[in-house]
């Protein structure tokens, strides 16, 4: 008689899915509406801060977490576009600086989000995000997406950022799966997407526009274009 | 009578600075032979390369350190030039890359270097760098620094990169001083001379071009525009 093993390579090798975890910014909300609040405030200057802004958020969640100084993500948000402006020369006034703030309490989500996530509706879903909880509760609000998720994961109960292991740990804790390759996470950021697959998470990349994978030796498990797409390839649970 | 007491404030305050790390590569070492090497290998899309290969070479020193899956930095530096190409659209011989690489290996130093460590050399000296000890050893030799440096300290030791407080404790544990502040480090990269800062260094940042600063709470306790200019500004230990 043989017994099934938990955590076996078989087991692994069968692909049980048992949740899926969405990354926030990029994967389910389109920050569009960041770049047109910028192209408003800064007019001709705006495309040069809205990559620079973007840049230096990544750099900051990344440094403050190697130097062991969180600070939530509306800070590390802040302090990109306060960067940005500053290497642009835009003196920016305290309100142009909050209403681009703002954009991100109000995002849409792409178009293929609700569709897909209906249709993966008897999966159990959940939000893994950087952002911090008022930021995630604003956008999920905005964007009508907050009766697809039974929970949405902040990286403030972590005090870390991506791609710390830490950070990843809280999707399987918050769930109560056993193992990491229960877990499929779902990103459009290549470089959490490789974190991710670090961690031992099943991973999704959402190539939503054409990108290079990161050189780092952890490629998705699946790679595709929209959510829609990967709600095929899942099928039903 | 009054004893006085290590690591008090007014130690601190009076800035004993019992010796000085430098940043290699951008501080030390001119990487612009990198660029050249780019430009005969890789003609008009040289400086999209460079400038791609750069951030990606320090993204992947973060990413990596923060997944806890160290490599060394030849590998990093690798991988973020095989992250540029693709990115450009450029599929490069392996000869190409190997001769691009080589370029870390026979870097000069910039021109106010060797006078500056010259007339610093009554202190103790060391290089602090996230570089892999075949790499700093060729780059020291290449540009005739070995004489200045009583240690040179690589990353490889901590097995963890820059802004790692893992990694700056290994000034002060290699040159057996008592305190952070006791060590006074000097780097060109704002984000580097913020990591220093917050790990307790005294820190110089060398401003070799128009750069702002981070946007982190963290400043340099000295700015300069070369080390001739920290030379002037230390004097006589």
């Amino acid at each position: 008689m043989t017994t099934a093993l938990p955590n076996t390579d078989s087991d692994r090798d069968r692909g049980e899915i048992r949740a899926l975890a969405f990354d926030a910014y990029g994967t389910l909300f389109d920050v569009h509406s960041v770049s047109s609040t910028c192209r408003r405030l800064f007019a001709e200057q705006a495309d040069s801060i809205v990559r620079l802004w973007r840049q230096k958020q990544l750099e900051y969640t990344w440094l403050s977490s190697l130097m062991g100084r969180y600070r939530d993500f509306w800070w590390v948000t802040e302090r990109g576009l306060r960067y940005a402006l500053a290497a642009v020369g835009v003196a920016a006034k305290p309100e142009a600086v909050e209403e681009a703030m703002a954009a991100y309490l109000t995002l849409d989500a792409y178009p293929d989000v609700a569709e897909a996530l209906a249709s993966l509706g008897d999966r159990r879903l959940a939000i893994l995000s950087n952002g911090s909880p008022r930021m995630l509760r604003a956008a999920v609000e905005s964007a009508g997406l907050g009766d697809h998720f039974e929970h949405v994961i902040s990286a403030e109960t972590a005090q870390v950022f991506k791609p710390s292991p830490r950070f990843y740990r809280l999707g399987p804790e918050t769930l109560g799966l056993d193992a990491p390759w229960q877990l499929g996470f779902v990103s459009s950021n290549a470089w959490d997407v490789a974190g991710a697959k670090a961690y031992g998470f099943w991973t999704c990349w959402v190539k939503r526009r054409e990108a290079p994978a990161e050189a780092l030796d952890l490629s998705p498990d699946l790679e595709v274009g929209n959510l829609r797409q990967l709600a095929y390839n899942l099928g039903s649970p």
